[in-house]
């Protein structure tokens, strides 16, 4: 049988075999077609000397190569649309309309396109000019950045083609993709479209490199290694950690996104004014792709009163009509399981749902939950399963029922860290507290996470609980949201996808947006009475294009310096 | 005796003590009359616990009152001038003019103003807002700061009054400071007029708290500890790289100033064309605080010839001309000799020096060097000492000749991490090249700097090997210099003074310099669809003090958004 090549050194290749693989179907546990290699050492030594040598030309190249290569990696996907949407469908059961095909793809090209923008206009780097001592300084490449994406966007947040790959690239940096193994022949055809682009921009032929799948003392390996300017990560928080004590050893900067609860605490003003709205807002957001987004609503915490036993009822009768998604693999839904248990084990009780399940014979997601509405108007990350998941002869060992547990703020209290497991997928713990006093102290036990919401009285009669809880929650979240889900993640310029740890490595950092989501994979560099011939461009006393923002002594300015 | 106390948790009070500490003179090697304490673990957890209390009183302060705190802070400072100078002066041996009283005192308060102005003005937080979406982020306060200040900076890196104090405090977070024990007396002094002024601002008096000294293990134990928000240390690798373990581990942003070379390559057109010009250069910066400087020019390359023969004569010449000084402790002169050693184990042939030395019977730096033409008329941020140290009775084991090594490129490529010890102090290596070929190689395989300074001829002649050489050198430093050493750091917004692992722990924040510093004790947070009146100021749709810059859809600006 033959396999898929690597990327590798500006050229597909057969890669240096530890072991081969193939993807499953999720939603059939059928085995694909493909066949694709673990890459031995030799494969990543060969990417990580193809990538230092990219990186010289790769910086001095000018900013209208960069934009040319992702403009045009975006129109090659757009062109191609349909054999990726079909190849990402069968490698991740996810819906082909609206999630991947009106969705994911759209936020995917839109990334492209915007760190193009970014990367022609040149602001992201925050130049600062000091023209009295002649000293000025900007966030420059800082070398070959290693990407690995995660198993639930292949696209959006895929090596080779997601947000931590076009923030790379616009900031000027080779690449290295480390494909997620459960959808190596999407990344396949997206680096295909990136290979060709490269060619057609004139760019270094290694700018862009693919790898699908290493063994774990080699991906260890390659963070640890001197040749890399950088890491991007995401996935879950146990490979997480370990990339970073590897790469934390050789003091390279390592961009995790790991794992998030994101609280959502509903005031009692808000249960009565509009609990059937939340209900609805909330069940939909915790269903999204059957819950296996980062920003997944994983614990709720509620006043004791019967609203919150009506709320709680309202969304148990939710779940047990949308019937359960295939999960992006059996490893995700064994994974749901055993934290189903840990929750259970530390004190939730279950309230419904709770095991493996077998798969619905009507479509899914035609219960009585209306996901689309949790969506706002912003770009989303990602939509609910629409259409039925393929293949529901005979039951499979990825699909689990849709599940809420339940705990009292005092049982929470006595095992706060067993409480706070992350269950990714579609479970979900709700935590029912006495009162104020004890809502503070769950809110100070919570550790970092990506997001935190807050649910109030529009009329103002929440206001004075507000104030005493929100300072305790949102400095533990790097995006606090009032009266909204957290699902939907906006590609915008004030997006934090990011947050204190352990949802992420560094709390000053985020994954989305653009222009912030550049300024993770820079150097600062300081050009010191540097003859002006000799500074970058975007450094020298004219503005190199009339558009580019920068800090001249303490103002923004788009003009030039005067000679 | 009584002991010098400590200030934990609004309040001077003694110790908890594992153990008793004094300073000593470095220039007399007398003991000096204080006596202090080495505070128990007890300490730094109460400690911990005040500034987590502090922590959110400070968020909400108006940065009018973190203003008025710096500012006061300031001015307090230079009226204790007198006896803040002699008492630095007794601890350090560092001269008290121009060093301390002209150049590094002025210099810490001019940071503590800079710091003020930014913090009242706002814009160093990079407030973003996307007003179709209202979503809004800066970057906030993040918790309690842990500062270790260094030897060789009594005021301008204390961890009660310097830089990462500076920075951290402006951006709204309080600090806890541990003194250098080197210099406790000057440290407590600081912290007296901080404790002062705090008392003045109305800001939580637990706003600023300092110990002496800790165990080692209770220094790890406190990088770890949860209820810190990041660290700021500035010292040996080794001691950095022991925090950066503990506080990588539990995920706390750690900046870390740890060692640098400073590499200097001199082009041979520079060195025909005004080589007695940068011996006066090089010399004086070599010898600024007797090489005592983060910045210490410690490697420099030259092209075999006979100029860099003539070169290498003349600065032997003038650093056995220049009597060497007291060095900041016994410690230090014990490490550079055995940095020394380990140069020539690895192939470094002596010039000059290499051994310790008498004091002086004359005063110091009455030798041919003119250190200070060495500094521009830019802020430095230390000058070489000028009046004769005290006390010249006997000899002492802190003095150290004034000290050359050379070898050639080939050596050097043989051994280039052992040739890279960073000698901290009065001592210097000439690597002696034989062509750009070689020079390429040595560059390669440098380590992350500060910084890396190229002197070329100024007709031209040079720029061939300038365009093949200077891109190697400057992705390898923070700060690039043309014809000027590194020993000057100006306080200015475009600085970078930090760099590449291991000069630093993270290659994208600078030490000095602000806004940007103040960047490194802050966390990305962001606002999405919450109420206006919950909004921080900053984020607020009416710029709260009309000068604020804020990145408003796309564009910088000081204006309001449109309600």
């Amino acid at each position: 049988m033959s396999h898929q090549p690597v990327l590798i050194a500006g050229a597909w290749r057969t890669a240096n075999a530890r072991d081969a693989f193939r993807a499953e179907n999720p939603a059939t546990s059928e085995t694909l077609p493909h066949e694709f290699l673990v890459s031995a050492w030799a494969d990543c030594d060969a990417a990580l000397n193809a990538a230092v040598e990219a990186a010289a030309p790769l910086r001095a190249a000018p900013p209208q190569q960069i934009e040319q290569f992702l403009n045009r990696y975006a129109e090659r996907l757009d062109a191609r649309k349909t054999e990726l949407v079909e190849t990402a469908h069968a490698e991740t059961a996810l819906p082909k309309t609206p999630r991947l095909a009106d969705v994911e793809l759209p936020r995917t090209t839109n990334q492209l396109r915007q760190a193009a923008a970014a990367a022609l206009e040149g602001s992201w780097a925050l130049p600062t000019i000091d023209t009295k001592l002649n000293i000025r300084s900007w966030l420059a490449p800082l070398g070959p950045v290693l990407v690995f994406g995660p198993n639930n966007f292949p696209f959006a947040y895929n090596g080779v083609a997601g947000g931590d790959f076009a923030s790379a690239i616009a900031a000027g940096n080779p690449v290295i993709a480390k494909a997620h193994p459960c959808h190596p022949r999407t990344t396949e055809l997206l680096a295909q479209e990136a290979f060709a682009a490269l060619d057609e921009s004139g760019l270094p032929t290694a700018t862009v490199q693919m790898i699908y799948h290493v063994a774990p003392e080699d991906g260890l390996k390659l963070a640890a290694d001197p040749r890399l300017g950088a890491i991007g990560f995401t996935g879950s928080r146990a490979a997480g950690l370990k990339l970073k004590a590897a790469a934390d050893a050789v003091g390279k900067p390592v961009y995790l996104e790991m794992s998030s609860l994101n609280p959502v605490l509903i005031l009692p003003g808000a249960l009565a004014e509009r609990g059937a709205k939340i209900v609805e807002d909330f069940t939909g957001s915790c269903l999204l792709a059957s819950g296996q987004f980062c920003t997944s609503p994983g614990l709720t915490i509620l006043f004791a009163s019967n609203e919150a036993e009506h709320f709680i009822a309202d969304i148990k009768k939710k779940l047990e009509s949308a019937a359960p998604a295939a999960l992006l693999s059996a490893g995700v839904a064994r994974n749901l399981a055993a934290s189903v248990n840990t929750l259970r084990a530390a004190g939730a009780e279950l309230v419904t749902g709770g095991e493996f399940a077998a798969p619905a014979s009507s479509p899914a997601g035609s219960g009585g939950v209306s996901p689309r509405e949790a969506v706002s108007s912003e770009e989303p990350c990602g939509e609910t399963p629409r259409e039925p998941a393929a293949g529901t002869a005979a039951p499979h060992a990825n699909r689990f029922a849709n599940t809420l547990l339940r705990v009292s703020g005092e049982k929470f209290l006595a095992a706060p860290e067993k409480l706070q497991t992350e269950a990714f997928g579609n479970a979900t713990l709700v935590v029912v507290a006495r009162d104020a006093g004890e809502v503070e102290k769950i809110l100070t036990q919570l550790d970092g996470n990506l997001t935190g919401s807050i649910y109030s009285d529009t009329g103002g009669a929440d206001e004075a609980l507000y104030a005493q809880l929100a300072p305790l929650l949102q400095w533990r979240v790097g995006r606090f949201l009032n009266d909204k889900m957290p699902t939907g993640v906006a590609v915008t310029a004030a997006m934090n996808h990011g947050g204190p740890f352990p949802a992420t490595g560094h709390p000053g950092f985020t994954a989305v947006g653009i222009p912030a989501a550049l300024r993770r994979f820079a150097m600062l560099q300081c050009f010191d009475n540097v003859r002006p011939h000799r500074l970058p461009a975007a450094l020298r006393n004219k503005n190199p294009n009339g558009k580019m923002w920068r800090l001249i002594d303490g103002a923004w300015s788009q003009k030039d310096v005067q000679d």
